[in-house]
This record gives structure tokens, C-alpha cells and sequence, in this order.
């Protein structure tokens, strides 16, 4: 079967690999489509990071060239012993890869686990392929009629939920949202159906304002047109109550803080190359709080935000159409995948692959 | 009467100045005791900072010179008209001041009001003097019993209080304490009334490291000794669940940050001349928070901290003993007050003037 790999930085290529059979409590699904996420993108920009490289995963045990694609659905064809699961099953794969054993697993944060990692990244195969066989742990049902594009994106969808659940987001307080690609729109979607009085996206590109306005923004601010800073506390009377740093930049930090209202809220769920100056002034004396969140829940047990996010799609809440921008196949995922998402002058959100 | 008066930098004179007449509502106030905090300090060092310049302070009205001295106790000699509270009685004073117009006076949040301040900073009189005039919501009595010099420390107490009480302590949990200086070893006593597991306090000098011993903490590491994040590692299986950070020094923000588990917290209590670079991955990856506090609760009805700590002084659940290391008269204030705390050589921590 093909699955794409990578092996390196600008360095993915489609091969022709061995299916395996599932094992105990573990299923192989037909893959029907997969996201490109933002964290892909970096591997292949400037990774291996995540990607197991000289040492092989403490969990998987595997080590680059991996399969890559962590956003994916697809249907059951084989079972393994001990599972109750039916081939034919549609369903959604929570990636999240644990130890079990570290303190972090131990009290249910398996998402915190010291040796944790992603399908899809640390090893175990992704969705960039024909077939993937996980555990029974990691699968959740589709629910009926929900299509299957859909429900590859409650991956990217549970990061929104979970920065959102996360934070001290309650009904009727002001929100900004500082950057609005994929992640960032799922945290308009997330922060509207929470119950916020006004959602105020921040976003340079003028493709991407206009996607926040269709998950729920109700105040679109370009930062190359005026100081956000400035708009946001005109707009909010002295502050937002809770700010998402979602552009992984320096200075949407230092705005996203200065943005919030004393004893606000700013949750930052972009990752970082190296250190940025801050100044704790503005965290003290506004008594704000400055917190990051990683992923979402998962582990056995513990995927509730990965079940919430499909029924908020099949009742509507969720809209994941309003990211996706484009469909390929496997063969194009480097021209018209990851390159032309990496291009700043594109119109690309959120492309998904079918293998 | 005589008053010691903060003109700038390295310029604090004992004048003689005009007593005041108690107004509407306010009690004449004749000092027992005062400390000299922190942020006397700065003001000395590197100020005028909270102290008002060129601009007189808009809820004061006055600018330098003004009156130093927060953190005091006295008793009623005069009250004003529509005043329940009879001469004799023995008070505190929480110092804070307030607009009592913006958006956080206005929900309670006094502490922390757009143009709030101090009295002894902002204008409004202080304790290194012989007499102050001052509102009665700003007046706490002080129990039965209580020494006048444990009551003036009703002030630092209720900041370590605040931090704490701000913070997500709860019953169980390993904290540390990066610094103890006044604040710090507050924060170690608020932090073992809590119900902290253990209590671990970072502090270079030998004599505050003393201490915080005697304020209760259960492991002292000099960081000249030791890396402290590894240390702390060690004892709580990958780190403590809340740090505060009391030094004030960009090393002990990143260490503070670091040596807490996935999933915890650091408060800091200090403020910072200019920006320090952190790495938000520190945060991000681990799911951590940075909050700020600053002072304690105030204003009409909302000076529940205060009354706290007063409480915490009467049965003794607080040690205000532990941190004062001398007492002076007003006309020492300079000489043997500020140039002694300021000497990093001294074994001076919290310093008593009696005007």
C-alpha cells in the first residue's frame, strides 16, 4: 500500500510500504481523508522535532522515515483478537500516543504524557496512507450521516475545544482571537458556541478574516491597518477577558497580553523557536494570567473532547467546513499540499488528502 | 509634627509638616509602628516609580513630596464627622486607594482601579509619620492582645495572602517559593496554612534562608549550591504544582517556570524594570500558567484579606515575628532603614520605624 513518509526537512516522499495486520484489541481502517496541519508543515520546514529522529520513540519504538497524517478518518476492514469493534465502522482516530506509566498518564492526562507524541508523527503509521492500524483506545465512532471529510477534522477542532475548555472562558465575556488559521478559527467556532458576548478576530490575511467571520467573529481587525492593541480596548471597554494567541509570533504574544483586561486571560496554543522577550509588568500589575494548552484530551477513557467535537458536528455547532479550502490525493500531498500551504500569498486553510 | 518625606532618588527628608483635621468620614490616626517595604526601596533606588512626579495623582491630588510609609498601625486620637469608630481604638490601615468610577472599582476589584495607588506613595499622608489622616474604609481594628508591631505587618502578610488565596494552592500539593525576602516568607507561611505537601524555598542568602525554616518551609535550597529546577525535580517526581516568584530576577522566572510539573502554576509577586525573555514552549508544551498578582484585596467592604490576616496574627496561624529584624526611630529612617536593606551584605529583612 502507499503511504507518504518523511524523511527529513523538504524531504517527503510517497513509497510503497507493507500492510500490517491489526493485533490484539487493535483494528486496521481504510483511510478516507486526512488534514495537513500546521505542525506538519513545520516538520517539514524546519524538523525533525517532533518526529522521532536519532533515537527511536519511547512508545513506538520507530524512528524516521515515518508516515505522517495525524487529522484522519476512515472505516474498519479488519480486527484484531479481543475487540468488539465491527469491521465496516466509520471512525475517527484520536492520535494522541501514551506511556501509561508516567504521572501524567497516571492521573488521566495522557495528553501530558513525559514520552507521549501524535500517530501520524512519533510513529504507528498516519493517515496519509491507504491503511493504519491502531489500538481500539485511540478509536471513536462516527456518528450516522456525519461525512467522513467532516469527521477528520475533529482533530483540529478538539485543540480549539480543548484551549477553550481549558481557559476561563464563561458566557458573556469578550474574547480575542490573534491569528486565524486553522487552529484559530476552530477557536472563534469554539469561543461563539461558548457563549462569548463578542469574538474579535485578528488576522492580517484578508482570506482568513473573512473565514473568521464565517465561524462566528463578530469584529474583524487587520493589525497592518491599526494597532490591535489599541482597537481591541476602544471595542472592550479597557480589554478582552480572555485572548488566543494562536499566530506563533512575538508580537501578537506582547498584544494578545496587553489586549486583556486586568486580571484577564490569555491562552497561547502556538509553539515557538526560540525565546521571546516579555515584560512581567504587564502580567503583575493587571494581575493577568499567561497559560499555554497543548492538544486535547486522549488515552483510554478520557477522549470526551474528541466525542464532543463529533457531536458538535453532527448537531451543527461546529461548522469544519468553513476551513476546508481544498481536496488532493496522496501523490500531489508535496506540490499541492504542503507547499502551497507553506506559500504566505496562498488562499490555503485547511487541505485534505484522500489516499 | 514630623514626617519623612520621599523628594526623589536617594532624597528622603524629616520635615516637620502641618497636622491635619480629620474630614467626613475619617479618623485622625497616631502612628505606633511602620515597615519599610520593597517599594520604599525601588522608590529610593530607581524611583519616582508608583510615586506621583510631574503629574499629581488623580485621586490624591498631590505629588512629590509626599509622605512615605504603607505598611503601619496606630491608634484613633480625632475623628471626623459621621464616624462610628470612637478615639482609642487600635487600627491597621489598608492603604490602598481607589477611584471608586472605573469598570474594576466598580465590581469590587479595588485593588485593582486605573488610577488605584498607596497611601504613603500616592499621596494622602503615611506611616513614617507622627500623625496620618485617612477614611475609615480604609480602617481595620485590630484584635485584642495583638501586639501594635505584628498589626503594621497586616500589610506585607496580606500580599503573600493574596498571592496565595489568587493562586490554585489547595491542601496536597508541593509548592516553592523562589525568594525570600518580606514577601517571600509570607508566601512560605500562606503556603503551609494551606495545606501544602511540602514547601521548598529558594533563596541565596543564608539568613532568610534561616527564616523561612522558622516560616514553616520544609526543604531550603541555595541556588548557589545547587540548580534549583533539578533539585526540585528530584524531591517532587518532575516538579512542584504552584511556584511564586518573589526575587524579582529573570533567572528565577524561567527557574520558577521550569521547575513546575505539566499542568502547574507560578505566581510572581515582583516587578521588573524591563522585559526578560522566556520561552513560551516552557508554558505551551507543559500546559503551565504565569499569573501575576500584586497587593491584596481593598476598598469599601472588599478588605476581607486584611481582616484574614489580622485573624491569622491572633491565633497565631501567622508568625509576623519571623521577618522583623529591627526597629528604629523616624530620624534613622535613612542611615539605618533604607542604606541597611539595601546593603545585600545585611542580615536585615523587615525593618519597624516608630514614628
Amino acid at each position: 500500500m502507499r503511504a507518504a513518509r518523511y524523511y527529513g526537512p523538504g524531504d517527503i516522499r510517497v513509497d510503497d510500504v507493507d500492510a500490517l495486520e491489526p493485533g490484539t484489541r487493535e483494528v486496521r481502517i481504510d483511510v478516507t481523508a486526512c488534514g495537513i496541519c500546521g505542525s506538519d508543515l513545520h516538520e517539514y520546514e524546519a524538523g525533525p522535532q517532533t518526529i522521532p529522529d536519532d533515537e527511536p520513540h519511547p512508545v513506538t519504538g520507530e524512528r524516521l522515515p515515518v508516515t505522517m497524517g495525524h487529522e484522519f478518518s476512515g472505516t474498519i476492514v479488519d480486527t484484531g483478537p479481543n475487540v468488539s469493534m465491527s469491521t465496516g465502522t466509520r471512525v475517527a482516530v484520536n492520535p494522541i500516543v501514551w506511556c501509561g506509566d508516567c504521572r501524567y498518564c497516571t492521573e488521566g492526562n495522557y495528553h501530558r504524557c513525559t514520552s507521549g507524541g501524535f500517530v501520524g508523527l512519533s510513529g504507528g503509521g498516519g493517515g496519509f496512507s491507504e491503511e493504519v492500524v491502531v489500538s481500539t483506545e485511540k478509536v471513536v465512532p462516527i456518528p450516522d450521516g456525519l461525512p467522513m471529510e467532516s469527521a477528520a477534522l475533529a482533530e483540529p477542532f478538539s485543540v480549539g475545544l480543548h484551549a477553550v475548555r481549558q481557559s476561563n472562558l464563561s458566557t458573556g465575556v469578550d474574547v480575542a482571537v490573534f491569528g486565524c488559521g486553522p487552529i484559530g478559527l476552530t477557536i472563534v467556532q469554539a469561543a461563539r458556541l461558548s457563549g462569548a458576548k463578542s469574538v474579535i478576530a485578528v488576522e492580517p490575511r484578508d482570506s482568513r478574516r473573512e473565514r473568521a467571520r464565517e465561524s462566528g467573529a463578530d469584529v474583524l481587525v487587520d493589525p497592518r491597518d491599526v494597532d490591535p492593541v489599541e482597537a481591541i480596548r476602544d471595542i472592550c471597554e479597557g480589554g478582552v477577558d480572555v485572548a488566543y494567541e494562536v499566530a506563533g509570533v512575538e508580537q501578537s504574544v506582547k498584544q494578545s497580553i496587553r489586549s486583556t483586561r486586568k486580571g484577564g486571560e490569555v491562552t497561547v496554543v502556538s509553539l515557538f523557536d526560540e525565546e521571546i522577550p516579555i515584560h512581567p509588568n504587564d502580567i503583575v500589575l493587571g494581575e493577568r494570567t499567561l497559560s499555554g494548552t497543548l492538544a486535547y484530551l486522549g488515552g483510554p477513557l478520557s477522549d470526551r473532547e474528541f466525542r464532543m467535537t463529533l457531536k458538535h458536528f453532527e448537531t451543527g455547532a461546529f461548522d469544519p467546513e468553513a476551513l476546508v479550502t481544498d481536496t488532493i490525493g496522496l501523490s500531489e500531498i508535496e506540490t499541492q499540499g504542503f507547499e502551497r500551504l507553506l506559500d504566505p500569498s496562498s488562499d490555503q486553510v485547511k487541505i485534505l488528502v484522500r489516499p
